[in-house]
């Protein structure tokens, strides 16, 4: 297949690269023109404007686009709308919220364009170890776009899925990356109280090595965290701050509407913004509030 | 070596077997004959008394231990502190509390025995994929015992480690049980929104089974999952009810006691609980509440 790959950075640059290594002829699209010489200098065409990408494709054409979720997809898609024509897919590989996905596929489909979304995971790694991909749309544009889905998944029949309708791959992919905050969460705080335990002075590498072969919490997640752990076992540098994308706020969103108690993914963002809380004004309120009831003393700032 | 093994349930069978396998011989002893006859029938010998086991064993003699935590270790070390004699080597390989570890050691080590703790994860599974085994003790003691570790480990050098001194195996182990209950409970929440979610008629199974592969949630718990999602994809017959068997009680009172904030495993604890509350005086209190300031109608029974 001939495709169009729209957004060079992290994701879409290797995404690209192995789509080509699975024999298909790839034009990447980048606003940087040094994205753009990196994915040339790594054998792949690319073109230097959104038009120039598209009339670079066969009809029907397939593009995929690999931006940042919100505006700048909307954007770019709009933009395309105006390029493309009937018969031609495009799929959104990105991190959309899968309302949006909804929204975006119906504007698609009034021009006799197919949409699909594609939730995508693997991260830096997926270049050399395939992505997991969670597909939703038309089953026929599913089917004609599979060859790129068995190019970028970890083996042709593995990892990859069309699990339902448009929109139900973003949504599908959302729920994995609340998972996913759950179980990072929860190793975090076990290696935490493993690393305070001082009588027992314990090597959190030795450890996390120990449960990679054969104990029940292995991962791939712990097969990094142990990595991290060898390199920089206490954490020096790394300010106690962690940045959320939006995918966990989006998965407690649906779960309150569809009346799902999820405790511990919900508390997982939670601590999140609690790592970004460091002048708490609750913590505050607590304080003065046992100093007017008990009078204990109020550490000051 | 010649190891004496006591307690031949489902986890000490296994592994008797499995140290069989790698070319020393085990004595089992279990107060079960049943499970003394199906040793047997695997190769292994058996005695049919703690004290037979203990003769059955050279000077200096080493003893698996593998019952229920708490009373039953309790007494049976009791048992053993008559029998044994200086220079020998009892390993608790169960579930025990780490404090009960560290108090039992000094009570060995005053009659001039070692002890050492291993805490044991693999499940029953372990047989034929190797232990992961988490050791505290005196060096000189884990080192005489080392061809057994190598024996039930996934590999010599692999998933088994000396972490320190005695207590901190069984410490290790139960935080790795702590962090087991978080990642669980995790996977099992996102896996209910997607049920939920019936406008997508999402088919679980092939949802993991699409991570188990490439994604950044894939872990052996996940294969599990897939495999309990594929035999019974809707958990018919299985009652909404979790058992916890301590070690998460264990963390949680050891996080606080060590001021960490672990609020998923404390959390992923009280989900358990929750789990068994199925008549939950919390929710007829605060149904009565609703009721009493803003007239909001009562559930009846």
């Amino acid at each position: 297949m001939k495709l169009g790959m729209i957004g060079l950075g992290r994701m879409g640059s290797n995404m690209a690269q192995r789509i080509a290594l699975g024999g298909h002829q790839v034009v990447g699209f980048d606003l940087n023109p040094q994205a753009r010489k990196e994915l040339e200098a790594k054998g792949a065409a690319s073109a230097d404007s959104l038009a120039a990408l598209v009339a670079a494709l066969p009809a029907p054409r397939t593009l995929w686009l690999m931006v940042p979720a919100g505006d700048i997809t909307d954007n770019t898609l709009k933009d395309l709308l105006s390029l493309l024509a009937a018969g031609d897919t495009v799929i959104d590989g990105g991190n959309s919220n899968y309302k949006d996905t909804v929204r975006r596929a119906r504007i698609f489909a009034e021009k006799q364009m197919d949409y699909i979304d594609c939730g995508t995971s693997g991260g830096i790694w997926g270049l050399t170890e395939g992505y997991s991909l969670m597909i939703g749309g038309e089953k026929a544009a599913v089917e004609r776009a599979r060859p790129l889905f068995e190019a970028l998944a970890p083996a042709k029949d593995q990892g990859w899925g069309h699990v339902g309708p448009v929109g139900s791959g973003h949504f599908t992919k959302m729920i994995h990356n609340g998972i996913e905050y759950g179980m990072m969460q929860a190793y975090a705080e076990g290696f935490s109280i493993l690393k305070h335990k001082s009588e027992f002075a314990l090597d959190l590498h030795q450890v996390a090595e120990i449960w990679r072969t054969g104990s029940v919490v292995r991962s791939w997640l712990l097969d990094l965290t142990s990595d991290a752990l060898g390199k920089n076992p206490n954490m020096s540098g790394i300010a106690p701050y962690v940045v959320d994308s939006g995918e966990g706020r989006w998965t407690v969103d649906e779960a309150i509407a569809l009346n799902v108690p999820a405790p511990i993914i919900t508390q997982s963002l939670i601590e999140r913004l609690r790592s970004r809380d460091d002048d708490s004004f609750t913590d505050k309120l607590l304080s003065a509030m046992r100093n007017e009831f008990g009078g204990h003393a109020i550490k000051s700032e």
